[in-house]
Order: structure tokens, then sequence, then C-alpha cells
């Protein structure tokens, strides 16, 4: 099989994909095809993974139990945040959307399996994290995907880990990652949500030579 | 300004490239211009991160003696890695190669700042992993990048992270992600290394519900 060869017009694109993605906080309520998700979730196990590990767990929340259980934690979480602020930075944090969970038609966790016997253990005995890295990029694999068939994704981790671990029911030991909204974005935009309300601006890395 | 929409065809060689990513550890000893390394390192700002604080710290790693510690750290870790293994483990992790830092002709290490003042601590109230997460985020946008250029990336995490942050004479603070290699790969391959090798293979990862 002869290694594929990617083109000046296929990195352009990517360049773009990857400047269009999106935190996405407001979305249409229409319904995401089951064949869309299945389709990502499956090229979210192409990501690298230490030692081939996989060690990714995704969770979808539909019930609504559940999901109700979810926004309180946000909610709680949202407002501590907003308390422990100065009253300059409270002023705009209060005015942002931090989250989409009111209208986003797909809602799913991603937890991490802190000690799974794929991979044998293989790179991960001086760095445990791994795991985790690895369950962030198969996420991040997934948010991409996502992009390319004008999905967008909202990362929630204003939440109480342990809380959500309990709301969802899942093995104590997994580590949790985060939770996600997805669904098709009102508004699609090349700058992020926070520079626009004036939270923050993007920088240019600074690269150190050694 | 108009959003792009990405076609099929765009979909379908997204898809080639999360396939043929792979880790690579076998490198030509050619000369990778300095012109991509910056984009490769701009293409990363692209990431997201929490709050937008961008923690990500690359370390580009040039000086011989700085290299060959970390090749020692590597040896040293991987020697001990082999001696915990069952019989039947270590004689097929014995055959691996599971790091390019013989020929790799860029280095460089990933850190994470896990105070920055960018972003103000939005979204890391509960959760201060995300900082590294962004970080992990940044390292995946890169490692793609640099496929659709025919780079090839290899992780590197079988280190003592303490041993290599001291090497590198970086802030104490800072959290090791990994250290990588990056160069044009002696082969391309659909198939993971790992698994060609009979260490561990691919599955579909199964979606729980809720």
């Amino acid at each position: 099989m002869t290694a594929p060869e990617f083109d000046a017009a296929f990195r352009d694109e990517f360049r773009t994909l990857l400047r269009w993605r999106r935190d996405v906080r407001r979305f249409r309520r229409d319904h995401v095809p089951q064949a869309l998700l299945t389709e990502l979730f499956a090229l979210a196990d192409l990501a690298p993974s230490v030692g081939l590990s996989q060690p990714w767990r995704f969770v979808t929340v539909a019930d609504p139990q559940r999901r109700a259980a979810i926004r309180a934690n946000f909610a709680c979480e949202n407002a501590l945040a907003l308390g422990a602020l100065s009253d300059e930075r409270a002023a705009i944090y209060a005015r942002l959307k931090l989250a989409g969970l009111d209208a986003a038609p797909v809602q799913f966790a991603l937890f991490s399996d802190p000690d799974p016997a794929q991979g044998h253990g293989l790179g991960r005995r001086t760095m445990p994290e791994t795991l985790a890295f690895s369950s962030v990029m198969a996420l991040h694999t997934l948010w991409l995907a996502a992009r390319t068939m004008g999905l967008g994704l909202g990362w929630i981790s204003i939440l109480n880990p342990d809380a959500a671990r309990g709301v969802l029911d899942v093995p104590q030991a997994w580590d949790f990652i985060g939770y996600f909204c997805l669904g098709w974005p009102e508004q699609a935009c090349e700058t992020p949500e926070l520079e626009r309300e004036g939270w923050e601006r993007r920088r240019a890395g600074e690269v150190v030579e050694r």
C-alpha cells in the first residue's frame, strides 16, 4: 500500500479547520443523526495512545435527570468561580455563556481508565498521566472531526468531577476528563468567544531553545 | 466573513490523516527546514486551551550534551521497564524500538505552565489538570500538522520527568508533558508499530450509555 501524500490544498484546508474549530456554547436544538455520532466515536479510536492502551471511555448522557444533575453541578461551580473573582473580572465573567447544556442535543462525558489491561503498561511506568493525555487526544480528534461535519463541540470543566462521576454511575476508579456538548452551532466564528467578549486574547507562543 | 464548509473529499482525506498519523521511532537524518518548525509551532497555538490560557511551553533541544542526557535518562528507564516485565512480555519488549533519539534531527520537550496569568484562571478551578490537557492538545495539533507535511513525530514518555526538567533547565514549577522526536520517517505505515511487532492491537471502543 502506498503512503498518502497531503498536498498544499489539503494543508491549507487543514489550517482552516484548526482556525475555525471553536469551543461552542450556543447550539441549535436540531437532531444529530446517530450515524454521525457513531462515526465520530470510531474516528476517536484512531487517536494516539500510550502503549496502544486506548484508555478513553466515552459515556453518552441522554437521561433527563442525569442531565439536570450535571446542569446543577455546573451552576453551583460556576457561581463559586464567579464569587472568587475581583469585581472587575466578575463583571465580564457574569456576561459569559460558558456552557451549552440548555440546548445541545448531544451530551457526553469522557473518562480515562487509570489501569487498562490493554497496552500491558508500556510507556506509562514513570508517567501514569499519559493515560489521561491519551484520552484527551481522543477527544481532540473527535472535536476536529466534528467540525469537518459542521458540528460544534463545547468542553465543560466547571464541574465537581467526583459529583459528575457519581451522577453518571461509572466505576469509581475512572478519571473524569470532561463533559461535552455537541450539536449544530448557532453561528460559526473564526475568533474565540472569550476573545470576542473581552476575557482574554490569543497570543503567539514563545519557543524556548536549549 | 463566511464560515468554511468542509466537503466529503476533505473529510475523507482528514480520515486518511488520522489513519496514517503514527508514532514514529525510525527517522532519516535529513535536515528539517526551520520554516517548517516555525509553522508547526504557530499551528499549535491554534489548539483549544482552558480559558484561552495557552499554557504550552515548547523547548527545542539542540545541545548535544542535553540530548545525550535525555538518551541516558531513556536508556535507564527503559531498562527498568524491561526488568519489571514477565519473561514472555520481556521477550517482545526487548525487540521494540521505542525512541528515535539516535537519528531524529529535531527534538523538543513540552512543558505546561501550572499557573499561567493568561486566561485569568477561567475553567480550571475544580480541574487544574485542564492546563496539562490543553498542552496535550497543542502537541496533538502539531503532530497532525507535521504529518500533513510528511513529517513524523514520536512521543517519548519512558523518562524520569524530574531529571528531564533538570537537564533542560526550565522553571521547577513547569509540568513535564513529554519529549518528542521529529523528522522525516524512514517509512510510512498504516498500522502502528506496536501492532506490527505483536505487542498490542487496536480495538473498537465501546460507548457507555446513560
